[in-house]
């Protein structure tokens, strides 16, 4: 038995409306770094890993709550949260896996954790031009909720018109950037000034407005797109979905991505514009890029070209230690962050 | 000029809410049967026809609207209604069609009206087994919309769970038997227990409720598919649609089909199960069977050949006289029809 101390982000109890910093608390757990906890299996296929990232994303507001009808299992109370993480094999029993592997996968939220081999605990070969964070965001599940739900759900031919919401974020900055490289015109919306003048001036989007000025957002939308949407990435759901509705062009696609869930969390919304559906032949396709993940590595070929070209861009917003995991996480849900939040837990 | 009285159903002013008998009068107008109105094209490639039977169809609320941003323009107050209808050629100096010939298009609500060739204007034998009338139904429109939607936009597999609303109307009864001769389970909602009862015990579904018996439609369509709906045609849209998504199951398929836009004619939806598109991946899809045509032999060659075999049926409700305009086509929107609501204008 080697016991160390082992610093959590623990959930206080269920949340059931937007989840604040309050809701979590930092507790100093400790760890058997020979033994994983609730061992059964004799150790078999586990891995001791050290943390060293972590991301924060919205879907983890689902699993806050006490709701056992989703795809993913809420959290325990009195336990660390789980989340995306990039980590550093300390020792494994799975013969994949070997002390000083990087790896990226769901992780706690604490300093050490025993994780399994699953479909997305990837190993990864550092890169000296890719920040190791990036696997959490660029290169990590919002990037590939990105590239998947863009070129397998919206359909998107040369020319087209593209609408974002919620565009700075995680998944719609890349959404926006692959759009353009695809020869769309693209226009994200977003909660802030300094992140319109971001999707205008580092993104390369054609334009970009703040919903919070827009009393009227179908008037809005109407203006930046006089002849319609083609495409819409809805990272939001709600009043958004709806003003863009009214604004959707003939034959449109909308992918329906994470957040609606998270909107429709706060109860029913008001649809005006649902009609419109029928003699626009909209098309709405709610997604898991999980479902996907065939086309992982392609997907990580692409954007790292581009990337390492210079012709993709991604913002970060890293807060340190893991201290900051509750005010982190807490802020996504009223738009602190600009671009990917990222919590660093500890240095290489 | 040979001038003869023409009774027509005329629309008296715009309609902003649910059409009623009033709002449409009887008027004798006069027609000259060698010239078209307004004629500056010398009469070419105008057909007259004697209509004999009318199609009351849910689109048509749209076009009492005073509305110009649909697909299809606005009624002219004052002048006669237009829909789907069977006719006679009188006479025509289009070279594709001879007196004697029978129609089946878009025709004047009146005996009759001067049209002209077009994509849905179709020339059919009259064939001894199956009723004229069946070319507004089974065998038009209405049917179509079924084909098209079940086949082509719902991507049925065998033994998959269907669900129908408006389950009685024109296109909801050949849906449901579409998909029990595809192999699948089959539940359809109507608004009377005389549309349940044939249903269930005309029409082949399942099992059939009707909704006004229920309070909790989620929990209702719960006890009809414990294990969730694959496939939703939707008819009705509004609370149907917002029940039936808590309700589907995962990669489950909506067919948006046309009384959604009527629904949402009376003002917003409060949606609560919007989110579920995401987890499930659900996709709706509208549709509008006009962009299906290239599909039109197939379909008639497809239910004709059901249809002597005994293992299709059509219900219609036929009402006599132009007369019955008015009432039949108000009727439509209170569900008084059962089945496909005809008119019958004139016996050949």
């Amino acid at each position: 038995m080697v016991l160390v101390e082992n610093k959590q982000v623990v959930l206080k109890d269920f949340v059931d409306g937007i989840p604040k910093e309050n809701d979590m608390e930092i507790k100093i757990g400790k760890i058997d770094l020979l033994h994983p906890p609730n061992d059964d299996d004799n150790n078999k296929g586990f891995i001791l890993v050290k943390n060293l990232y972590l991301s924060c994303d919205p879907y983890m507001r689902g699993r806050m709550r006490n709701f056992h009808g989703s795809h993913l299992p809420p959290y325990v109370p009195g336990q660390a949260l789980e989340g995306f993480g990039v980590a550093k094999v300390v020792s494994s029993s799975d013969p994949d896996f070997k002390p000083g592997d990087f790896v990226s996968g769901v992780t706690g939220w604490e300093e050490y954790s025993f994780i399994r081999k699953n479909e997305q605990l990837r190993k990864f070969v550092p890169d000296d031009d890719i920040p190791l964070s990036f696997h959490l965001g660029l290169l990590g599940m919002p990037g590939f909720t990105a590239y998947a739900g863009f070129f397998e759900v919206c359909s998107p031919k040369k020319g087209e018109t593209v609408f974002v919401s919620a565009a700075s974020g995680a998944v719609g900055q890349l959404v926006g950037q692959l759009a353009k490289l695809h020869g769309c015109y693209v226009v994200g919306s977003a909660g802030s000034n300094k992140k319109v003048d971001l999707l205008k001036n580092k993104l390369g989007f054609d334009e970009a407005f703040n919903y919070k000025d827009e009393p009227d957002l179908e008037a809005a939308l109407k203006r930046y797109f006089p002849q319609g949407i083609d495409i819409y990435f809805d990272n939001v759901g709600g009043e958004t979905l709806d003003a863009v509705l009214a604004n959707m062009r003939i034959f449109g696609r909308i992918a329906a991505c994470g957040m609606v869930s998270l909107a429709s969390l706060s109860g029913p919304q008001q649809m005006r514009n649902l009609y419109h559906i029928i003699p626009k032949r909209i098309r709405i396709q709610g997604f898991l890029q999980s479902d996907y993940l065939n086309l992982f590595p392609r997907f990580v070929e692409y954007v790292t070209s581009y990337y390492k070209q210079g012709k993709i861009v991604y913002i970060e917003d890293t807060n340190e230690g893991l201290e900051s995991g509750p005010s982190s996480l807490a802020g996504l849900f009223s738009g602190k962050n600009v671009g990917k939040q990222i919590i660093r837990v500890a240095h290489q």
